[in-house]
């Protein structure tokens, strides 16, 4: 017997099983699993990808065999139909798809309606009385089979059709009727004539032929050959070619078409929910033209179709363990189902269906965290949303970078300090500036959401936002502010301040106007779901913070620990700025020891706080971070000022923020460089964290102080603060005689540390990944200066994602893994974790598990993400 | 027979040898190779390294054996002097020296004048008729002894001479005399007492025994413990000690000490050239309290010392096979080799022999090139320096750092405007700048020199002076800049515009006035002794050059092709900044493209003036590298001309600046990220490129264009600018009828590019290291802004060297190996060389020859010692 080549579905004959995807592709295994389970799918058959590879090894010849066999899968599709293609009185129509075992971009996709020539086309038209539809399939065969077949460029049928709408005053193809199709096909024909050179074949085995060899060829094609390569994609036979009937909803009034969830997409409710169309084609549905009715009238309408669609509803859910989305046809009564997959829905209906899914003994608890809830519908739950998304899309001003995700209304106003007085004022604001700066976060905090027009996703403004979970669109180009005048331009419309205006943070979009809000969602979904995520879990998940309330939400999140305390941000909070400027602008270290002798006692405070708020669970502590000319004033003003406050002449003021000011700031006097240029720094940072950590010993409160120094690049730098710091520690302990246990670590964020991290590792307690820096440093991109060209690159695919977004595996991730490998190799006592915005992508947790570090940590508001993604990813390893 | 633990050395019964360092240390080692040859050293022993290990390893005890081989080796030296330790009559003083297998500080140093107690002083008095003397060497010995035997801190005994000096009245140790001496002796002894809580010990023997063990015990001193870990020194047994006859010059009229070269250090002439004293020691030569005489008069004070001198001078020479500095002592009449080692001379002098020793079979070519010049010493031929170094010293107004060497003497300027037009003038002017910038290319040209407050050894200033061979010293912060009174104040002294300065680029030092200058000397040795070197040489070199001048210069100096030609200088000059402007304003693609089609006939002159100079040796080009934003005007002025220049309104000009402004410009829109943003830069330059190329053609020049895209990070940008440069061709061969060879690569100066370098070498024919900016974003530094914290980070010994004078080979070095090896892993036909400041660094350049790299490019006047540097890298690795 010769080899088979053609494996047939559909009306109780399937031969195919879904786990021959190698032999049948994607799509041909996932019609075989459907027909398998019982589901009417359209019958068909798939053309092996066996068939494929002879073809393509053999100069287009086809195999033996696989003209007989491909005959008798149109005998098994035109005898479940009782049609046959060709046949003008009992018309078949076939589609014609690639599918290969993985997903792939490039090659041939889809050829439907095929069978039609000029004598099929009026059975088609007699059959559904509708001559329109008809001509309308005929000219869309045409240009399919002439594009995706022939290679003639749809452009020249696309310039066909436009002159005929122009020549008779149309504005929309609705508005052509069946004779102008009618002409419209004769022209396509022609078009198609003189591009081949050949007339269109008539002949419907001819078409199929064609199709099938169209796509066979298509998985040679320069642009195939070229994904597989960049992709490398290797050892796959060919693609599989699926052969299968056209059914059509239009057939009249016993036929029609619809769409339906198996539950409730918006609230997750165990219902039948969708619409349906009688006498119509899928694309009326989605186009609005006609208003569809609701699923449950089919009971009256098509009673027969609507018992059989909700008995499948109960098996699919059973089958498929997930709440299913899917396109049915009715064609002359008889039910079809053309697809099912799992349903998309909102975070609320992912959480209710997780939930009900478990209770309802449809799944378990593990496969409900692995199948059930995407870390994107967390998101959701988490921020405020508005209303009705679709109600403003009119009044949309401009689209910035969705920066940090919810939903936000204010005034518009344009300086921190309005921000602060006018919210002191009760009023709502959206604090609008070009960008954001430390200087800025009182205003920030005091503001119901952020919009900036320049900085990308881990710019100040939307790093702290993020921190905060307050809704910022950032990155705005199209909104041209003005300070002088108080109003910015957007794409012709002037705002100015005091207007009230709406963003968008989960999408970017910035609306004229007063949207209205609905709250964050927490149900008690949330609770359960969230319990079950953290048995499965084993990397540890702690937040960034660097208040106490920003602790408590995390810890409320489910935090198990601070991966990143910030210190720098409490440098600016009050009047401490003074004692900040005083230690910057002293001249011998004793006048800085002294400048910074005032700053101790708040940042002791900061440090209880924290430490209280995490009882007993870790708190990683940076120390100093940014350069100091971050903490002096830019503008003529802001340095008059300081240097009033600080009865100095200006002139020096100015003269110390023009020696500290750099090219690169980036790169430049920040990070343990100031350790080390400034020893008394890092003294009196951790005298502050130590001092802190005793106080809550006495008060009850354990305190677990892990000590990060940024910025490393060499043992050495480190050793230098190691040594500040111990010595340091020993005399607080000396003084207050009492000892609290403390690590030391460091910040891995410069590549030169990754590379070298078998030595650094030798000194230090911990490491944890500065992913953010380390992608600057790696790509050699600023995350602020690189809006300019990021858009253009992923546009040009040359990057597949924002790596400030999601970690780049191919290159970052090499450091992160050779860190943690010469890390662990050196010290097996090592702590690693994350502490980037990476910390909180699902994709980029799971790296981080597969390569065993401790924990991630992230911004409070992703902690429930990173809790479901570390649970997942744990899953995906088994 | 028991261990030999002893070996010892001198009058003729040397028992070492030079290859048993592992046994003998170092200078153990050394001490026995020149007794082996004959020459008159004190006798001695040495105490092996095996002896130390048992000593660490058995609880502070002598192995069995060592005490009675001591005492043999005693009895050695005692023998062959006929003296003895101990003896106030004929007294033996020895010194007693650590000397492990490595140099390694941190060890024991040194004990000198071991043996003396109260009675042996006065003998040592009386025979050497100065009591003085006598008493000097016994308080020495008693700090010395204290000190690094007993651990008694030396302040002790400095505070006791302090003392005594202030109740003088006395400022000079040289004021007290024998009497004084002596009185600080028994104050010495009581101090010592005091702090050890025992007698000073009278014995010698004992003084012996304490001494070698304190040698022993400083092996495993934290210290020493501490300097072996990071420096990872392993497998070593210990340190050795050695115990030498102390000699002197001073016991009378028969009596005298010297030293002296075997050629002259200074032109490299073959004579005996040095000085000599009559009755005095070492120390009288060096402090210059009498005027030693020529080595020549000793033939007639000295007549057998100074025959036998002589003799040894050319049997040093034909053994060592290198010019030697000899330090000598006359005791009694006997002549004492004390110590022989490579002498150190000036370049001139080091050419000079090289060639002599080859000419007089004193040793071979390749021998000559491994070890008789140095690549710095064909630093100081190349350029031009001040006469007399000396002469200057106290008019030194401040020091920067050495950032392109040799020397300059002009009239100081403050713009670059400035500069050309007093030069036009005929003047000799040095361009004093904060920083340099593009902008100032045209002054910089003019000026003898260049001087900048601000910016590293790899700022622009330096990177272009260092190009030109133009002396510059940069980032002097002592030098303080006002532009708008022209002048600066440095260390209390001002300088205005048109006031006479000397630079020291090769010190950093900056000098008020003119000083006298010496021109480059290239002798005919130059010529011989670097064909020399590149028939031992296997690596190429190349050369980093901008214009066919420097191209021109770089060829007479050896380079073997251009391995870096920046394009965008070529921007700057004339009107062309004019047509750049005007492309950055475009508002289209199409305007954008105008204004580049004006650019295109300079940059094909450019590009055919650089083929022709370099005629059939390779170029590699590089595309468009800077910031947009470096070529637009930064001050309000220019801002305004260029806008009334372009007929547009300077507000326009405003707006393209801000928009082009950047945080991190390093980090930014810059390299091939303006290629992927503004397709039509990268078209415009290949076209020049390939046309001039075909031009040339025509013209019988040979041009073997190597176009590099600068700043990957992915293979999807390089792939990305490939097309176009493929297109372009393809393009320029259709309209000219004419093809010519020409290959694409990149550079390779972002962490990522050397991390992915298996898929960047797929696409790419070559590699050029960029280790300035690789070194940069590996370590985080921005070279523009690192100088102020390098200067602590070497003070602390966080760092070594400047990684951007010398390439970090610890850190940097691992991405230049990674992306070397997995470049050629993945294209084994890939070029691949380096074009950062490293490639003229010798210990760089040996990196790059180990990692098998073909070839290094290095600035026009660094080529020479780029060629050493290379041959003896291959040297050393046979």
């Amino acid at each position: 017997m010769s080899t088979q080549y053609v494996y047939r579905f559909g009306n109780g004959a399937t031969e195919g099983r879904k786990e021959m995807r190698t032999l049948l592709g994607g799509k041909g295994a996932n019609l075989a699993e459907m027909s398998a389970i019982g589901l009417p799918v359209p019958p068909g058959f798939t053309v092996t990808t066996e068939a494929c590879q002879y073809y393509s090894t053999h100069d287009h010849q086809w195999p033996e065999g696989l003209e007989s066999q491909v005959h008798s899968g149109l005998d098994h599709i035109e005898n479940a139909l009782g049609r046959k293609l060709g046949d003008p009185h009992r018309p078949l129509l076939v589609s014609v798809r690639s599918g290969a075992a993985q997903s792939m971009p490039g090659m041939m996709d889809t050829v439907l309606n095929l069978g039609l020539n000029d004598e099929v086309v009026e059975g088609l038209a007699r059959e559904s009385g509708n001559t329109r539809f008809a001509y309308d399939a005929y000219r869309r065969f045409i240009d399919m089979f002439g594009g995706v077949v022939m290679g003639v460029h749809h452009d020249h049928f696309e310039k066909a059709l436009h002159d005929m709408k122009v020549s008779k005053g149309f504005t929309d193809d609705l508005q052509l009727d069946a004779d102008d199709l009618k002409q419209l096909v004769q022209e396509f024909k022609a078009i198609y004539e003189d591009k081949t050179g050949h007339p269109f074949p008539t002949d419907p085995q001819l078409q199929l032929r064609h199709s099938i060899n169209a796509v066979f060829g298509s998985w040679d094609s320069e642009r195939a050959l070229k994904y597989r390569r960049i992709n490398q994609i290797t050892g796959l036979l060919g693609t599989a070619v699926n052969v299968q009937a056209m059914v059509y909803g239009n057939m009249g009034s016993t036929s029609g078409t619809g769409v339906c969830f198996t539950r409730n997409p918006s609230t997750g409710e165990r219902e039948l929910y969708g619409e349906y169309l009688t006498n119509a084609q899928g694309e009326d549905v989605v186009a609005g033209i006609r208003t569809p009715k609701p699923i449950a009238e089919m009971a009256a309408e098509f009673p027969e179709s609507h018992t059989e669609l909700v008995q499948l509803t109960s098996e699919l859910e059973r089958h498929y363990r997930n709440m299913q989305d899917i396109e049915f046809t009715i064609q002359d009564g008889k039910l079809y189902i053309l697809q099912t997959r799992n349903g998309k829905r909102t975070g609320r209906a992912a959480l209710r269906c997780a939930v009900d899914f478990v209770h309802e003994g449809l799944t378990d608890e593990v496969a409900a965290v692995r199948d059930l809830v995407e870390p994107g519908h967390l998101d959701q739950l988490l921020h405020p949303g508005f209303k009705d998304e679709s109600a403003y899309k009119d009044k949309v001003l401009a689209s910035g970078l969705p920066a940090s995700p919810g939903a936000a209304v204010g005034q518009v106003v344009f300086t921190a300090d309005e921000a602060e007085s006018w919210a002191l004022d009760g009023k709502k604001i959206i604090l609008v500036r070009i960008e954001t700066s430390p200087e800025d976060v009182g205003g920030m905090d005091a503001a119901q959401g952020i919009l900036t027009s320049r900085g990308g996703m881990t710019s100040h403004a939307a790093v702290v936002a993020r921190g905060w979970g307050k809704p910022c669109v950032a990155g705005c180009g199209d909104v041209a502010i003005d300070y002088k005048t108080k109003t910015f331009h957007a794409n012709g419309t002037t705002v100015s301040e005091g207007d009230w205006i709406s963003i968008n943070g989960s999408s970017g979009e910035v609306i004229l106007g007063q949207q209205e809000l609905v709250a964050a969602q927490l149900s008690d979904d949330f609770a359960t779901f969230m319990e079950w995520t953290d048995q499965v879990r084993s990397i540890g998940v702690r937040t960034n913070a660097d208040t106490p309330e920003d602790a408590a939400k995390a810890v409320e999140f489910g935090a198990e620990g601070i991966g990143l305390c910030r210190t720098e941000h409490m440098f600016f909070e009050g009047d401490r700025i003074q004692a900040v400027r005083e230690m910057i602008l002293a001249p011998t270290e004793e006048a800085r020891t002294a400048a910074l002798a005032k700053l101790l006692p708040y940042q002791r405070e900061d440090f209880r706080g924290i430490f209280k708020a995490m009882d007993g669970k870790p708190v990683t502590i940076r120390l100093l971070d940014p350069p100091l000319h971050e903490f002096l004033p830019h503008d003529e003003t802001g340095k008059r000022d300081m240097a009033e406050h600080m009865a100095v002449d200006v002139s020096e003021v100015k003269k110390k923020v023009a020696e500290l000011a750099e090219f690169n700031p980036m790169l430049g006097h920040r990070g343990c460089r100031l350790g080390v240029t400034y020893p008394e720094i890092t003294a009196m940072q951790t005298r502050a964290i130590l001092e802190a950590a005793l106080r809550c010993q006495t008060e009850g409160v354990e305190a677990i102080p892990e000590i990060m120094v940024p910025l490393i690049g060499t043992v050495e730098e480190f050793v230098n603060q190691k040594q500040i710091i111990h010595d340091t520690a020993e005399q607080v302990f000396a003084e207050t005689g009492n000892r609290v246990e403390y690590l030391v670590g460091t910040m891995i964020e410069v590549p030169r540390a990754a590379l070298t991290a078998d030595e650094v590792a030798k000194e230090a307690d911990f490491f944890s990944f500065g992913t953010n820096d380390l992608t600057q440093m790696c790509f050699g991109y600023s995350r602020d200066d690189a809006g300019k060209f990021l858009p253009a690159y992923v546009e040009h695919r040359i990057l597949e994602n924002d790596p400030f977004q999601i970690l780049d595996q191919r290159g970052v991730g090499q450091l992160v893994r050779m860190g943690t490998e010469r890390g662990r190799g050196s010290n097996a006592n090592l702590k690693v974790g994350i502490c980037g915005e990476h910390g909180g992508d699902p994709s980029s947790v799971a790296f981080c598990y597969r390569l065993g570090m401790d924990y991630v940590s992230c911004s409070p508001f992703r902690v429930p993400i990173a809790r479901l993604a570390a649970a997942q990813a744990h899953l995906a390893a088994q």
